[in-house]
Formats: structure tokens, C-alpha cells, sequence
């Protein structure tokens, strides 16, 4: 057998391909996880992972991401420290082929997607200081961390919008802070939003800084109509978008025209056979770690049956 | 506000419940998880949970599914030890009611359906004479009383052939005992099964009775393609299948004809506003860990969402 002949190959490292590699693994196919960076995806960033099922409390992302990692690796997955610039050939069952940015050419029976997204950052001054030091891009993930304390939430899209209310249930403030003059939500979600006490939504509102101490946010500086003015609080929360990492996926018709992928959450099959799709890289609306998890099982597993089918 | 009124009730503490407590407790809701056994649901049966991503190996189960109900006690959920017997007033929005088997009527804005499947019995005498003198579905629970002794796990599928290993673990030989001609379980599972030596794998073979003495289990009488034989063993596990514990939604119309749930697999929502559902109770081809912490988040999350546009 080619040493470069597959069974699976998992492109992105995150929680969703480090789920589908220790299934895949286990399941004993040839397994390489392909991941140009560490393996944890986002999870490296989110400070405090408390509501992940199982973990210990006080175990960071970091931590845990290291257990995702070492678990691939015991059921014996490989990493493949490389970039894919291409996937290819994917009418052939047993030579699909995944381009590497150093040029070699992998083959494989069945390819999962789990590439992921990455946040758009805010770039102002104090954004990567404090980053995972009170600035974060989920208040679902981190908002608890900020019970009883004043967050801002940055964005005038559905994201910022929806996510405010969920921080109102536990900050003592929500400023959600907009630069445009209105905000995109519906009517229902903006009526709630409006109605609830602790949300102060701010439109014309650009944020020039985040400040903080040696340790952690302290306060933005922000520019309203009004004039320059600081606000203390000790969490910011960016919701200026997310890219899906899916240029390699350009000369296929995998994604959609945003770059993100449809499966079918049941298999997490896209709709080219033998190629699946998991964690933040799908369209739809919750993007936590359980979702990624269970996204790499489905994909990992529905991989192994497409493979006992065609063999 | 009434001590009775919820805002989620989460119907069900295996790890779709109790992932959705965790979520929904962490979100600031108020939150009650009605279980009238041990929580962990079918989590505590399983030897080795070496395959949820982030746990740390040798942890079984039962260690697993107290950590997962020890983190929803520190978010806040409330755990109710009762029987759930009807929901009921659905189409309103605070006063959806859970009735218990104490008669309590419990009043709440969601209900999280993550009641999971029970084991179906096996259709031949025998079986419930010597149900728990014996007869178990269960070899993590009560493989131990037969240590040293023969016993018979009955099955094809993923269960029967995981937990034979455990079998082997103190048995003095596991039969594995499938009617059908090959057995379901991934590549790993099998080869590390037929090197164990003392399971014994029997195919085309079907049991026709159990056999006992005034006490307990003393034998199991097969049919195989030679002819009918009796093995003499003290311990009968049977793996043939599963129940949706739903019989407490006979009222609503939110199961299918099987009793199982359809949701959108994106929200866990159920054809029925602000009922959502979660776990094994789902119509889907892979019911592992992964995907029941998944449904249980998304069904929280969406329940909070619910909650905030309908308050």
C-alpha cells in the first residue's frame, strides 16, 4: 500500500477533526489529520471550558484540546503538519486527492472537512493584548465569566443582537455597540432586545480601543456622535463576522457562495460521495464544541460505512 | 414567582439531559431535570468511554456521567427525582405542563424531551422468571456476580460485541450469541473480540429458552445450524434492541408511529413551539456520546432563544 493512500483524511484540527480522528482511528482506518498549525482550532482561545460535558472545572481550552490531540493520537490518527492549497479527483473512490502547500499529492477514500472559520478581528489597539483576557468572540463560550459585570458585545448584525440577550441574563450591563446607524435583526429579537432593561444599544458608535490592565479589560474607548467617551467593563465581545477557511475548496462545488458547507447533520455528507463536513465550516446557527464533537463522530463514522459499502 | 414554574424542564438525566441542564443552568434559566433513576441514563453501563472526546482514559461510564451531573448541580439545575407521567397545555407559553407520577403539576415555559430508549426484552421463557436472578441487559452491572462462571450475551450489534469484552474481563467464557449471519461492530472492536480467547462468537443461532432452578439461571437452550443444544451458564445479558421511553407523550402528537422524535437536528426543535428534544428518543443512525451532548446543547440554547422572543 502507498504510504500516501488513505482511508480519511481530516482537514483542520479542531475540535470537529480531532473527534473525527479518534473515531476514525478507532474504527482502525488509516487516518491523517491534517493541520498546518497546533491541533484545538478555537478551542486554544476560550480561557475557561466549564460548560464542555465531562471536563474537569478550571481546565482551560488549551487543556482540553491537548486531550482531544493525545486521543487521536493513541488510537493512532497521524498529524500532518501541512497546509492543503487543493482537493481533487473526488469522482474516484480509493484516489481522491488532497494538495499539500509543500506539493505532495494525498490519496484517500473519503475526505472530512473540518477546516473551520476564524473571527474577524476588530483592529484597534488592545484587540490581540487582551485577547482571551477579556476579549473573546462568543459570549455563549465565555459571557458566564462575566457574571454581574458590564460587557459590550461589537456588531450591528443578528450575531451581536442574539447574543446580547444572552448575555443579559447574567451581566449587570449589555452595551451592544454598533457603528452603523441601525441594526440588521428582525423585529421580534430587536423588540426584546428594546424591551430588556440591562441592554443599552448604541448605534454611530465606533470603537477606538480596548484598555485594560496587565491582566485583563478594564474598559473601551469608544467615538458616538456625542464625542469620545470610556466605558468600564471587563468583557468585549466582537461579532464583526467569521471567514470560513475554504479557499482550498474554490474549485469545487462544496461550499456556498459565503464558503460555508450543507450536510446533511445526520451523516455530515456534503454533497459530493465519500466528502464530509463538520464544525464551524457547516451553516447553522449553534457553533459550540458539542456540536463539533458530535459533527466529527457522525462524519468519521459515516466515512467508515461509505468505505465498507465501496470497497 | 410560583416554586413550581420553570423556565426549562428537561424530561431525562443521561447525557442529552444533563448536557442540556449544564447549557441551559449556565445560561440563567431556571432549570429543573427530572430523572427518576441515576442519572447518566445508559452512560453507566458503558465499561470504557474511551472514545468521548477529552476524557481521560480508564474512566468508565458511570465516572463520566457523574461528572456530567456534578457539572449541571454547579451551573444550578435543580435535579428531580420523579417519573414523568404527561405534559400537557403546550400551546401556552408559561404555563406548558410536566405532570409528575406524584401527582405535582409542574408549570414551564420549555420542556426538553431526553427521556432515551430502554432495553427491549427477549421474547422466550425464561426471561422475565429469571429477570435480575440472572437476566440482565446490563454486563458492566451485573457481569461481576459471574465471575469465574459462563455467560451469554445475546446480540449482533455494537453492544453485544463492546461489552463481551468487558465480559471476558471475569468470565470464564462469553458466549456471543447472534441469530443473524455477521455482527455489526467496527474493524477494531471485532479483531481485538476474536483475539480474545475466551469469548466465544456463534452465528445463525438463536435462543429458545432460558433455563433455571428454583433460583436462579442455569442454562440457555440455542437453536444453531446443528440442531438444538443447551449450554449450561449462570449469567444471560441480551443486546436486542431499544424502547423510546415516550409513553408519556401518547397525548401529543410529537412522536412518530415507533415513539421516536423528529427535530431539526440544527435546534433540536420539535414539531411542537418550545418543546424541543434530544438524545437516543431522536430519529438518527448514530447514537453515540458526541451527539447526545450536541442535541442536548442545541436544545437549550434554542429554549433560551425561545424564551427570550416570546417573554
Amino acid at each position: 500500500m502507498n504510504k500516501n493512500q488513505y482511508d480519511v483524511l481530516i482537514i483542520g484540527g479542531g475540535p470537529a477533526g480531532l473527534s473525527a480522528a479518534i473515531y476514525a482511528a478507532r474504527a482502525e482506518l488509516k487516518t491523517g489529520l491534517i493541520e498546518f498549525s497546533a491541533p484545538g482550532g478555537k478551542l486554544i482561545n476560550t480561557h475557561n471550558l466549564e460548560n464542555y460535558p465531562g471536563i474537569d472545572s478550571g481546565l482551560t481550552g488549551g487543556d482540553v484540546a491537548v486531550k482531544f490531540f493525545l486521543q487521536s493520537q493513541n488510537m493512532g490518527a497521524e498529524y500532518i503538519a501541512e497546509k492543503v492549497v487543493k482537493i481533487d479527483n473526488l469522482k474516484s473512490f480509493a484516489n481522491k486527492i488532497v494538495e499539500l502547500e509543500n506539493g505532495e499529492k494525498l490519496e484517500t477514500k473519503t475526505i472530512i472537512i473540518a477546516s473551520g472559520t476564524t473571527p474577524i478581528p476588530l483592529d484597534v489597539p488592545g484587540y490581540w493584548k487582551y485577547y482571551s483576557k477579556g476579549v473573546s468572540n462568543c459570549v455563549v463560550c465565555d459571557g458566564a465569566l462575566h457574571k454581574g459585570q458590564d460587557i459590550a458585545l461589537i456588531g450591528g448584525g443578528n450575531a451581536a443582537t442574539e447574543e446580547s440577550l444572552f448575555g443579559a441574563g447574567f451581566a449587570k450591563t449589555v452595551y451592544v455597540i454598533n457603528e452603523y446607524p441601525s441594526f440588521i435583526s428582525e423585529g421580534v429579537t430587536m423588540k426584546k432586545i428594546r424591551d430588556t432593561k440591562n441592554i443599552n444599544l448604541m448605534v454611530d458608535s465606533k470603537v477606538l480601543e480596548i484598555k485594560g490592565d496587565d491582566e485583563k479589560v478594564t474598559g473601551i474607548v469608544i467615538k458616538t456622535k456625542e464625542g469620545i467617551k470610556e466605558i468600564p467593563l471587563t468583557g468585549v465581545f466582537t461579532y464583526v463576522g467569521f471567514t470560513p477557511a475554504s479557499k482550498f475548496l474554490e474549485n469545487t462545488k462544496i461550499t456556498d457562495k459565503k464558503g460555508f458547507i450543507d450536510v446533511d447533520l445526520k451523516t455530515a455528507e456534503t454533497k459530493v460521495d465519500g466528502v464530509f463536513a463538520a464544525g464551524d465550516i457547516l451553516n447553522k446557527p449553534f457553533k459550540q464544541v458539542t456540536g463539533a464533537t458530535s459533527d466529527g463522530t457522525h462524519a468519521a463514522l459515516a466515512a467508515k460505512k461509505y468505505i465498507d459499502l465501496n470497497s
